[in-house]
This record gives structure tokens, C-alpha cells and sequence, in this order.
């Protein structure tokens, strides 16, 4: 890819064949392409070396690492045969076809956060997605969506590219649908378009990792209605493209002197808001444009697969969380008392239910022509019963783990000869430990459930893909309620009517 | 059978050959048997046609009538062939070896109460024992208990018996163990044994449907200790045998005149106490003799398969819970008011929680030789999941359903001459349904969570199937907590340890 | 009162002076008033000896025992001097002025139940309507109301009669109001006026212990709007008024042979439909005849009053609840269990809760004029806190007695010579209680738990004084939600607005 | 006081009369007195000016503010008369001897966080362990006890000292009582003793506000038993003193450049681990020496004053939370909404409900001789209510205000020329706000819910006097169980007993 400062050319022919399973090096590399990224009131230069923002570049780039692993049946995992050429691709550029296609999903973005210790947030949102916009097409009626989207596919394949999803439009008065706003960018819309494509105004929040990803997937945040044609729109675009800010609010960087060391890196991903003033879209890239008929079957069926990707990636979050609590208890040695062991049960049934509702929302999928979606009604039950419940469960870690994570010393006290000693010999728990190692667990835990990270996955828990209402909303459309209704009615002698 | 009102012989040699798929009016002939059953303190002649006993007779006569059927899909459900001879016999008969054969279980449970009108409980809960039974005789080394269980299994096949489980002891000071009571006899054990059998003392109680059972199945209620050798004791026996009395609750008894008609008749389950007075249980029907290492694994067992059966028969029990709840809000004409349609989601979360559960359950089963054993932990989380959210459920169908389901006049009041036309105009609702359609929705709700069948179903629902507790003991014995913990251990750097 | 046949006559100077405070067979005689009472169909003769409406009387007769206490602590809280003549009144019929007037109504209430062991529920919903009536009166601007009002308590305090509070229409299609339904009657409504009075039309449903009420006082359901004066009727009539008809839900009679003894004798209330088939109410009789503008007031200002009610009578019941937790177990020897212990305090918690919230309320009232009503917010929080955790208490309450209570052995097993003995040597639990002690503790939890009467108690805590969501509605009414607002607005440097 | 760098003598005699009312630069100069105060494993010269400690010392000194305020209804809330001087005195100094002075508590600690922005958290706290210290000395039956109390107590309103508790123990292995652990200073103890007074040894964790107080006083953490007699002591020491060493966890200092402007000035507090390394404390400052049968009274009664002065504290809080969930209603334009509307009315529950209990606690207060105490059960109940809901709460505050509040720019961003307009325009929201005015509340909604800070919050929530594990040990102390059992006895007739 010559001139990584030019925006990249959206022609596929002159793309080099080896490109497909890019390396972490060759990922970080196209990041430094002009794109325009703000934090903190300043342009960022480059976003793999800032301060901030390179930590959320690292927990992108865990993606191209586990591709490249050295251990076969990792990379077994993550990279799949093109179906047609044989080449390797990331196996996230396989559509589902099957209940096993979903489960190795699901294992993806586990072992993902296991292996590099944060989520790489990009391919999975991105096919979400994508396999949204492909159930979508094959509806449309018209050839010309379906040959964007695979070619678009192709492209994707063939250079191994990062992705992040735009979808929350900024919204303005919420009580108002787009049209009746003060203005009409609340919502992102079509404002021309031409021979070369379409131009498009608006903004989009909440955009997790946006600053590592090679192109932005932007999708309706909603159904639309008629006469909301002009906001029905969705397409892919270089992130370096013209017309596209970037601003990123600032998180956590490396690890600072203060904090006690780790078993795993720093991982984290930053929140952007992106903006989009008069961007042109070309024609191929362009997934729908006008047909709002069609916006409420691309909205539910992208927030289906992206919960479901909610789904995976919560489950070795709430594993560690629920280890956090085990090994705490027996640091301060109370794990057989009776109300600590109460409490490790309520949190291991909250992890293990949500494994199991994976497991049946996988195991009874719903089929658009050839691609599996989630069980759509048991998938948002999952997103609901992690986002309902985590607070409580984040309760109870703090409960078992003590006030400590929130009071304990620093590692620099703990450095300091004067304090050195003194803070051993009071800050031990059980024998089973040494205090260092207790003192690495309560920072362990602060992290998970005292800290302005916790903070915010709380937030992140109740809003990412969508609020606890956007579940209950399909729930309640994807119920059996008239068949409930119907056993009633028969065993209480009544005729069932429509 | 000759002479009913003898103790049926255990040899099976004259037992008839085409007995293996009983009629109904086979079924309710074998259980005029002088089996000894009180109720309200009188000894009860006949259980077939006692009032209220007839109720519990029928009920579980469901499960012939399901056999006989003339539907054929129905009948491939329940009857199954012989896996050697080939003859048709009750497909409860066959143990379970794949996730399949569960799904078969769930299926059975399931349609015999949609398409009898109440659980037919019998056959289910005493292969549930059964299966326990041989997952521990295939362990225990003693090739005689497999044998007599194998045995055992085949006069069931071809006498196509019901059976009940009786597994609670009496307990008396629930804060002490059997050896240290008052008296020896609150948990049912050996009093003597001889070259004929064991001879048993004892007292079982919430034993459901047992006037219905022909044979008994006893199991220790929990795991024993060293010094408890004499109550780790498994047997069956006819419940017409010499020293078995029945003491069983009054439950309702068939439809009153004051009832409004509905679409099922009414089907219910009596609860017994049994008491064994010095009981003789020959030796080829005792599958455990005082080997208390194996009683944990006996209790469990049969607790995961029960636990399983009771995820089975809530599922369509709570189906048509949340019908009264929609019905109910379509004749008030509440459906679609916000607050209702949240409660209704509420509800619907409920259910379809618990078949998610039961389908994971189903799909990651455990192996104990040749016979699959439902997920222990998701089959406990099924339960626990059923039990602890009950009450709420049904406070919000008593919410949506309004305060007539307690304050309805009776089917009387409805067909006198003077009231029925003031009832008819002011207790219309929405005008989809007329007054009468309406009054037997509301007879229906009120049975379902306004009545002495309601609290009832409350009690078991706690209790049954062992309490809460039991779930979450259960719980705390089989998640994952050291892989919990490694994980954080891991992250924290701190090696993990045994 | 001669000839109680005859519909009493309202004016006040013919009657006895001495009749202020009423003996109960002075009660029970004047409701054999040829009143038009209906159950099962049938006319009832004499509402005073029929099987099931005799517990009804006798529940409401407590009050007049009372009255009539040997106990001079009891009679002084009963009983209270007329303000002008001194002469010994009911003290219900006493407006409140004070905290301390709002605190003697708690305690009342308290003590009618624990002395008598169940609600004589009568005068308390009478007077909470009596002075709802009373604090609109004040504000409607004509004089006569208030007027009436008066001359109406005074009629009650004279004769000391017994009242039955009736709001709740039958309301037809909830989804639409009183003028849009498929008939005007499905709200009671004045349906003619002459010199004489006005004629009323419609039903009223759920009115607790009507038949043992000498008074109906009637009120509108809710607010009513500009075009439904005609709904917005209030008024007071005699029980035995021509075309008054009640139609009464059986529930149960005098304690069976089935069920073991007890401390206290039988206590119930009956719940009735009160149909008025054009009914005239004499010009001082009415309290609200189309001023729809204060439909509100006296809808909320009943409501809270009715509400502090419930709190009142919801203490001791769920005292006595916590009672059975508690006793059951000990009896069980499981009092010490953690996890038991656990629930009981979560049980504690929730009385205590109920009675600190009644505190506050009492001590923070509203005052309209000079009479105090209970805070409106406290008050529906009351409710509501009692109303919302009622089933998870129940469940506890079930959880902690075991299984026992729904399959317990009659009192006539109890008592046959065969199953006596048995039953001793098996029910027995804690030695510190004989086993006939146990069963009848577990008896009464059977009763307030899991029979028809504690399943009726829960619909009625759910619906009973209004549903969950008319306590959220004024609660959102009555939160000060913008001085919350202004508190953040300041903090956040936004100038606080309207 | 000469000499700011020597530890202050404790003798009265010298002290300056006019000191009683210390100005808020007194109380800054006091705090520069050579305490040895750690953070991040540097000595701090000076908590006034440190960049951290300054904004946990002007949290402190708003209560010096306060007594000086310019409005005479401050003042005269903050500022009472000796009792028998009649000078000028703090009224924290003034025990509390009725209701109505337990009420001024409440509305002083509500207030000073409403005028100030934070709590000035120091004579709270200490008067809590004051008024304990002087109730367990009424009772232990030493004079110079009670005498040393009084004489310290004028010793605080003389020299108007600010204050910390010293409670919780670093308790090593928490299964283990303190003479079991590894090391004998998991708990404070005494080492030593002479003829000036004790030597003793341990440290204290989580002493909030440490760095800010003249004195600490320090009570053991639990109920000592007889073999922990040298675990039993009480005292007050100079913060100052010879062999104190305090080490703080960093927190947030001064709004940074990045934050948006607020109506208040950032207020926090400081969370300290006290090591004492063999402190001589001098005889007169010795409360409670090996007294082990007293620990529990001091334990209990400090905690129930101190969860009272949580209670109050709260109370504030969680109205600003309210605030903030209604302002971000109103600016999203979702005010209206009815599951907005049902969070709100939650929301507002759990506000009143705790205002509720606090005046329930005060109403029912115990009284030890003259002093009273808030209601033991009443209190508990009200700090299990706010810290068991409060998570909840925040997720409810969370999930209204949206995934902005953990997204948003910063103001560095809403300063950046180019940034400005586009931020201006897209982040409105309802036209009755500016986006500026949306931005700044979103800001002070992160800062509640969705940042360190916040986190932080819930494990103070959490582990704050107590965890919630302790109030229900409490309640279960206090709740009247043996009433309920014997009600319950009684109405089943059996005899209550012991």
C-alpha cells in the first residue's frame, strides 16, 4: 500500500495477493494514514505512539497477533480457507452458514480476550455488521446491494482490514424522530448525491475503537419511516477519508509507576465520536440508499449479531470477574463462610447462565437464506441478562473483595524503603499468599470493580449495543405471546382467535 | 394378574406378553390392589374412584391414554421399541444415552401435559430414580446390583408399570444427622435383613402421586455418612405390599357445580406420606445395601435427572401462565399500555430463560458410562432459575389480571335467573371476547394463581424436587470456581496454585 | 330500631341516645334488615347464621367486642368522648387533628387483629372515605356539603354504625374511559335527580365485607374529567336500599373437622359486588354530585388515607408471618442455619421496614384544614414496599417451613386410632416441641402461606387499596422531582428554571 | 499554639479561650504540624498545599466555613452554646440528649454537603466515637473513664479540633481471630504500659479524611473476647504524634483543563491507612484498656451512630443522583417516556424511603442514661437499604442519561477552535438547554456515576461503617423475633415459651 498518507484507493486489482493476513506491524502501519483523530482539544499525529491512543491500537493489533500465533491451534482458530481460493483470511470474513459457524464466533472473541488480555474490537463489530447488510440485501430486491456487499467482502478479505461500526446517531431531542429536530443532522443523512456516489452529513457516537480501524461500516441506528428516506442509508468508508473527524475521549494509557505490575498488558479501547461533514461515499460502497422499508430488518439484524458478539465477549469478562472474587476470598481467607459462599454461587449462576444462553441461542439459530443468525429472542435475553444483572454482580465483587481495592496503597509505597517493610507485615491475608500477592489482586480487582475503567463498563454494560430497553423491545416483539395466549384460551374453553 | 387384591408376584415369568403398553383401564384395574391409603382419616377402598383420589388416578392415567392415542406422531412420542425384542413399550423404558434422548424426555413431559391437561407424573419420575439407580450400580463394583437393576428394568418394560419416588424422609430435627435423633426411624433404614431380602422402617413424605404408583422407588433423601450405613439403602417394592401405608393431603377433587366450565378437565396430583412398617424387600429389588460412599452419588444423580423432569413440566405450566397473563390483558384491554407490556415481557423473559436452559442442558450433557446425564450445573441453574423467580411471576399475572380473579362470583350466581343479566353487562371487558369468555379466562387465572391449587403449586415449587438450597449447593459444587480463579490469578501475575 | 325488615329511616332525632356505642348482638341484629344478599347463586336468609357469611359478621362484630372490652387499656383505645357532648362514640369517628390521632388509628387497627385475630374492617375504610369526603367538602365551595357531611358523621356516631367503603367500578374496557364504552354503566353514574335525591346506576366490585356493613359509603374510582360529571357522584346509603343487590365470593366458614385447632377462632372477610339498580339517594346523603373538578382530590385523599389503612392492618399480618418463619424454624432445629437465619432477617427487615415507614408517615402528615392526613408520599411508598415484596416474603416464609405445610396430615388422620401413633413417631421435629405442637404451627403456616386464604392475600396486597402502579403514580405525583433537578443543575453550574 | 511542627500538648489550661470557633485558616495552619503523611511513596510537606491532600483538607475545612457563615441560619445550625459556659461551641460538641438533637445532626451533615459540595467528613465521625466512648463509660463502672471523656470532650470544644475514627484493623486472615494470626498487630494492641500511659501497636485501614485531623480517635473493630483483652482499647491521639505514620491512596485533585466548569469547587476525600509504631498514648486520652466485655457495646453504639451519620450523608447524595437523572431526562427529551417515568418513580423511592427511615430512627431513639441513640434497628436498616439498592440506583441513573456520559469531549475539545461548532451542533439535545448546559451536566453526571470517583463511591457504599453483612447482623440482633414467634404460637395455639 504505497502512501499510507493518501486516503487508500477503494479499487480492488492492484492489491497485492499476500496481503491477506496482515501483520501486526503491516496493521499499525496503515493506521498512519492522515487520518484525523482529535483527543483532548489536539490533532493526534500518529495514534499507534500517543500516549493514550496507542493502547487502544495494541488491543486492535491482538487480532493480527493471534493470526500470526505460533501455536497451530490458535491460528487454526483465526484463520480460515477462502471458500473459493483456498487462501488464508481471517475467519471472520467467513459468513455463518451453520450453528458451528456461530460457536467458533463465539470462541473467536473469547479466546481473544484470553490470549491477549482485551477485547481487539474491530473485524467482529465490523461483520456484524457486514452479515447484517448481507441478510439485508438479499431482501432488497436489487442485485446491485448483494454485488456491493460481496465484493466489499472480497476486499475485506483480501487486505485483512480493521473495522469499527457506526451506528449511534447523536440524536438531538430524543423525544423527536429526525425529521421534527432543530436541524436535520441529528441524525446522519444523505444530503446530495451524484454519478460518483453519495454525500453524507452527520455524526455518530460511541464508536468503540474507531481509531484503530482501517473502515467505518455505517449503519441506521433504527427503523426508519417513509418519510425518513434520507437517513436510510448505510455504506463502508476509509477512515482517513475526506470530510471524517474523529474525536476520541481519553482513557487509561500504560501502566503508570504507581500501579502494581500485571500478568497481562494494558488493554483498552477508546470511545470516538465521528463526524461526517459532506463525506462522498462512492456508488460501491454504498449498502442502502433511500429504502427505509428495509431499515428495521438491517437495524434487528445487525443488533442481533452484535449482541450476540456482546454475548462472547462478556463471558471472559464475567469469568474473571468471578475469579476476581474466588481468589480474593481465599486472600482474605473467608472463602467457607457461609455468606461469602452464597455470594460465589449468585455470581458463578450469573456466568454460567449466560454461557448457557449462548449455547441455545447458537444451538437454534434462525436462518436468512443461507446465513445463520442468533436465535434472535434468546440472544437479547442474554445481552439483558448480563446488562440487568452486572451491577449487582459488580456489587458483590466488591462486597467479598473488601474495601481495600479501593483504599490500598500504591506501588510506590510499596517500593518505598521506608514503607516497604511495614506494609508487608500489615497487609498480608492468608498464608496460602505472599502480601505481594495479595496486593496484585486487590489492583487486579480495583481495575475490574473500583476504577474509573469499571466505571466505565458499567456504562458500557448498559449501552454498548444497545440499551436494556432496545432488548426488551425485541423481546417483546420476538415472544410466542399469542401462542401463550392460545394454550390459555383452550384450556379455559374459549376460542383462540388471531 | 391374578387376585388384585394380592400382592403382586415379582417373578416375571407368567407375566403376559402383551401387557407391555397397558390400557388406561388396565392401568386403573392393577391399582385396585388392597393397597392401604387413607385420606381424612379413612382408609380409602377404592383410588380410582374415591373423589378426590380419582382426580390423581386420572391424571396419571394421562400417560396410557398418550399411548394409545390415535394420533401417530403422538404415539411415536411415548411408545418406543424395545431395544432388543423389538416390542413396543413406554419410551420413559428406555435409559437415556444422547443428548436426543433427553430432548425426547423434555418432549414427552412437555406435550403429556399440553394434551392431557396435567402431568401424567409417574413413569418420568421413576425412571429418573431408575437411571440414578444404574449410573450408581455401574460404580459401585458389585455386578449383582446392575444385574437386579437391568432386571428390574425389563419387568417394568414389560408390566409397563407407574411408579413414584419416594426419596424425603421425615427427618424429624432437621438440625441433626439420622444417627444422632431422638429415635432412629426419622430417616428410613435397615431394621434387619435376611437370606429373603432386607426388612426396611421408615417414613416418606411429599411423595407425589403415589396412590397412582404401582411399585415404589426408595432412595436415601441426601448422601450419607460411615456411620450411616443402615439409611444408604435403594430398593423397589409394590405399594400393595404388606407393612405400606399411605397417609395422603386432601386435594381438590373433580370440577364443582360453583366452577366455571373450562376446555381440560381438571387434573391434579395428591401428596402422600408412606410409611414402611417393618417392610420385607426381597433382595433381587434392593439396589443398595449399606454402601454410604455411593449415596452421594445416588442423591445427585437422581437429583440432576428430577431437576431435569422439573424444568420439563414448569415449561409448559409457565406457558400457560403467561397465556392468562396476555388473555387477560386483551379482555381488560390493557395490552398495550406501557407498564402492562413490560410486565408481559417480564414474564416471557421467564419462560423463555428456562427453555433456553433446558435446551443447554440438553446440548452439553454428561456421561456416566453409556447414559447421558442432563448438565448437572445448568439442570440445577434450570431449577434454581424456575424456583426463585416464581412468586414474582405470579404476582405480575395476579397484577395484569386484576383483583376479580379473587373477587369473581360463581358459575351458580352466573346461571341464576335473576343475576345473570346484570353479571353479563357489568362484566364485560373488551369487547373481542363477550362476558362468559371472559368470566372462564378470569376461572381459569384464578385457578392458576388465586387458589388453594396455587399456593400449592408455590410450595412445590420451592420445595419440590429439593429446595433451593439444594440448587445452590449443587451450584457451588460444580462451577468452575479454580478455573475462575486461575484466570485472575493469571491476569494479576500471580502463578496459580492447587 | 323497630322492624329491622324495613330499610332504616335516615333522619337522626327518633333514635336512642344510648345507642352510640353498639353491643355486637346489638351489630349482628341490625344487618337482619332484609338486605338483598347473594352467594353461590342463592339468596341468603340472614347474613348473621349463613355458613360462610357468619365468619364474615363475626370478623366485623370484633369491633364492637372491643368496644365492649373488660379491659380498660383496650375499651380507652376504642372508645373515645364525643368532642361536644362527651357522651362515649366509636373513636373512628373521631376526625384526625394530629400525628398522635393519626398514631391511635395505626394502633387501633393493630390491635382489632391481634385481639381479635382478624380485621373487623368496617368503620376504618368508612372513615377513611368519611374524611376524604370531609377534607374535599372544605374546598368545594358550598356549604351544604359540608354540611351533610357532618350531620353524616354525627348520624354515624349516634348509631354507631358499621360502614363498607365502595370505589372500585367494574370498568368494562380498562383501555377507555367511563363515555366511551360499550354501555355508559360500566362506571356508576347518576342516571336521574328529583327534589327527593338523585338515582345512581352501575356496580361497584372487590368491596371487602360488605354484607356486615350498615352503610355503603360510595366514591368515585379515580380522577374523573370536564365531561364526566355524571361519574363524579359521591354519596352514603343504607346497605338494605331498595335496589341494592350484592353478589358475595364464597370463601371459606367455620374451621372443618379436617383442620387441627387453634388459638384463635376463624376470621374472614367475604368480598361482594354491590350492583345498583337505579338507586335513590336522599339530597343529604350526598356528598358530590358532578363537580368533577374535585373528582381528584377526593379520589387521592382517600387513597392515602386507605393506604395508611393498609399499612396498619399489614402490620401484625406480616408479624404473625415472620411469626411462623420463626417458630417453624425452631420446630424444624434449623434455627441457626445461616441461610435460615439470612431469611428470616430478610423477613425482619421487610416488618420493620413497614412499621418505620408507618412512623414517618404518621409523623410528617399533610394537613387539609384542620385534619391531618398521613404524608401522601410515606404512605404510598408504604404500600407499595409491603405490596412489592409480599411474594418474596411468602416464598421465604414457604422455603423456611418446608414442604410440610402443603402436604401435612388432616386433623381426622390425626385422630384415627391406626395413624395416630405412626404419626406422632414421624411428624415430630424439634424436641423442644411435642409433634401435635408442630403440626399445629404448621397448620396455621399452611393457612397463611399456602392455602386458598394466603392465595387470596396475595391478590389482595397486590390489588387491594389500589395496584402497585396507582402507589407509582402518586409517588411520581408527589416526589419532589424538580427540587432533585435544581439540587443537579446547581451542582452542575446550570442555572436551576421553571 | 506555638510551635505548629511539635506535637500539641494535651494539656487545657494554656489553650486560648477565643479558640472555641476556629476560623478556616486556623484550622489549614493547625494541619501544619509535622504529621507524617505518605502518598504514592513520598512524604508530603504540607496537606494544605499538596495538590491532592488540598482538595481532601478544603473538604474538611468547610465545616470551619460553615460556623462562620454569614447567614445567621447557618451559623446557628453549625454553632451552638456551651452548656454550661454558654460560649461559642461547635454543636457536633454537643451530645445528643433527645429526637430533636438527633434531628440537627441529620440536617448538619445534609447541609454541609449541600452549602459546601462535599462532606467535611472529621467531627461527624468523631463525636460518633465520642458518644459511644461516653455511653460504654457510663456503664463500666470506672469513674476516671467517664471523667477522661468529659475532660477530653471540653478539651474538642475548646479547641475546636477536627477529627477522624480509627476503626477497622488490617485483620490479616480474616478466618482468624487476632491471637491466631501469623503475627500479633493484624489488630491494634496494646504492647506496653507505665506510669504516662499505653504503647501500642497495629494499624488502621480506610480512615477517611485522616490527613485532615487534629486528633484521631481510635476504637477496636469488633466484639473482643476474653483472650483478647490487650485488643480492647479506646483512645484519642494527636494526628501528630510520635510513631503515626498515615499512608494515602491517591484521589482526584483539582478540576483539570479537561474537565467542564461546575457550580461547586471539587470536593473529596482522602482514604488513609494509619500505622502506629508503639505510639505512647498518655492515660488521660485512654478510653477503654483490656475492658474486653465492654467491646461489644462500644463496637455496636459507635456503629449505630456512625451508620446514622451515613444515613445523613447520603441523603444528599442520592438527591443530587436523583437530580441528575431527572436533568438528563429533560435534556434528552425523555421526561415524558413511560419506562423513564417508572425508573424516575424508583429512583425517588429509594430517596424517600431512606429520608424516611432517618426520621423513623430519630423518632424511636434509645437512650444510655442521658445520651440518645438513633433506633439501633431502625439505623441499620436505613444503611442496608442505601448501600443493598444503590447500584441499582446507579444503573438506573445510567441508563437514562445514556452512553454520553462516558463518551463526551472534553472541554478541552469543546475549547478547540475547530472543534467548537461542530460539537455545538450536533451535541444539543432538548431546545430548553444550551448544548453547553447539556455538556456541563453530562460532565457532573460522569463524575457521579461514570467515573473513578464514582466507583469508588460504591465501595464506600459497600464497605462505608460496615459492610452490609454487619447491619444484618445487627438486625438480626435487634429484630424482634421472640414477639413474632410467640404471636405465632399464640394463633396456633400452642404455649409460647423461652
Amino acid at each position: 500500500m504505497a502512501g499510507v498518507a493518501e486516503p487508500r484507493p477503494l479499487g480492488l486489482e492492484e492489491e497485492r495477493c499476500n496481503m491477506a493476513i496482515r501483520s501486526p506491524d503491516e496493521f499499525r502501519e496503515s493506521l498512519r494514514d492522515n487520518r484525523r483523530v482529535f483527543m483532548n482539544g489536539e490533532l493526534v499525529e500518529d495514534v499507534t505512539t500517543h500516549p493514550i491512543l496507542k493502547v487502544n491500537t495494541e488491543t486492535a493489533a491482538g487480532d493480527f497477533l493471534l493470526t500470526h500465533s505460533e501455536d497451530p491451534a490458535v491460528r487454526d482458530l483465526f484463520v480460515a480457507s477462502h471458500p473459493e481460493t483456498g487462501e488464508p483470511i481471517s475467519r471472520y470474513f467467513l459468513p455463518p452458514h451453520t450453528s458451528e459457524d456461530l460457536e467458533k464466533r463465539l470462541e473467536m472473541i473469547g479466546q481473544s480476550i484470553r490470549l491477549t488480555g482485551g477485547l481487539p474490537f474491530g473485524k467482529d463489530v465490523g461483520t456484524d455488521a457486514m452479515y447484517a447488510i448481507m441478510t439485508t440485501a438479499q431482501r432488497m430486491g436489487k442485485p446491485e446491494y448483494l454485488e456491493r456487499a460481496q465484493s466489499y467482502l472480497e476486499h475485506l478479505r483480501k487486505n485483512d482490514l480493521n473495522l469499527c461500526g457506526a451506528i449511534t446517531d447523536v440524536k438531538g431531542d430524543r423525544g423527536k424522530p429526525p425529521a421534527q429536530q432543530t436541524h436535520p443532522d441529528y441524525y446522519l443523512h444523505i444530503v446530495d448525491q451524484n454519478k460518483d456516489g453519495i454525500v453524507v452529513r452527520g455524526a455518530k457516537i460511541h464508536i468503540t475503537a474507531a481509531p484503530a480501524a482501517n473502515d467505518i461500516l455505517v449503519l441506521p441506528t433504527r427503523q426508519m419511516r417513509e418519510n425518513e428516506s434520507e437517513y436510510s442509508v448505510a455504506f463502508a468508508i476509509p477512515a482517513n477519508a475526506k470530510g471524517i473527524t474523529m474525536v476520541c475521549r481519553p482513557s487509561r494509557g500504560e501502566r503508570s509507576p504507581s500501579e502494581f505490575p500485571a500478568g497481562l498488558p494494558v488493554r483498552g479501547l477508546v470511545e470516538a465520536m465521528i463526524i461526517f461533514d459532506d463525506v462522498l461515499v462512492p456508488w460501491e460502497r454504498v449498502f442502502m440508499c433511500g429504502e427505509w422499508q428495509f431499515s428495521m430488518l438491517l437495524a434487528y439484524t445487525f443488533a442481533t449479531y452484535h449482541r450476540f458478539t456482546a454475548v462472547s465477549y462478556k463471558i471472559p469478562i464475567v469469568e474473571l470477574l468471578a475469579g476476581c472474587a474466588v481468589a480474593m476470598a481465599e486472600m482474605n481467607g473467608v472463602e467457607r463462610v457461609g455468606h461469602i459462599r452464597a455470594k460465589l454461587v449468585e455470581i458463578a449462576a450469573y456466568v454460567e447462565t449466560l454461557k448457557a444462553l449462548a449455547t441455545a441461542a447458537i444451538k437454534s439459530p434462525v436462518m436468512h437464506g443461507d446465513l445463520a443468525v442468533p436465535n434472535l429472542l434468546i440472544t437479547n435475553m442474554g445481552k439483558l441478562h448480563f446488562a440487568s444483572h452486572y451491577h449487582e454482580i459488580i456489587k458483590l465483587v466488591q462486597d467479598i473483595a473488601g474495601g481495600i481495592i479501593s483504599t490500598m496503597p500504591t506501588y510506590k509505597d510499596w517500593q518505598n524503603e521506608e514503607l516497604h517493610k511495614p506494609l508487608e507485615h500489615y497487609l498480608g491475608g492468608s498464608s496460602k499468599y505472599t502480601t505481594e500477592e495479595r496486593l496484585r489482586m486487590i489492583a487486579l480487582t480495583h481495575r475490574m470493580v473500583a476504577s474509573a475503567e469499571s466505571a466505565h463498563m458499567e456504562v458500557v454494560t448498559v449501552h454498548g449495543e444497545g440499551s436494556m430497553e432496545a432488548q426488551r423491545m425485541m423481546i417483546s416483539v420476538e415472544s410466542p405471546f399469542k401462542e401463550y395466549r392460545n394454550l390459555a384460551l383452550t384450556a379455559a374453553g374459549v376460542p383462540p382467535r388471531g
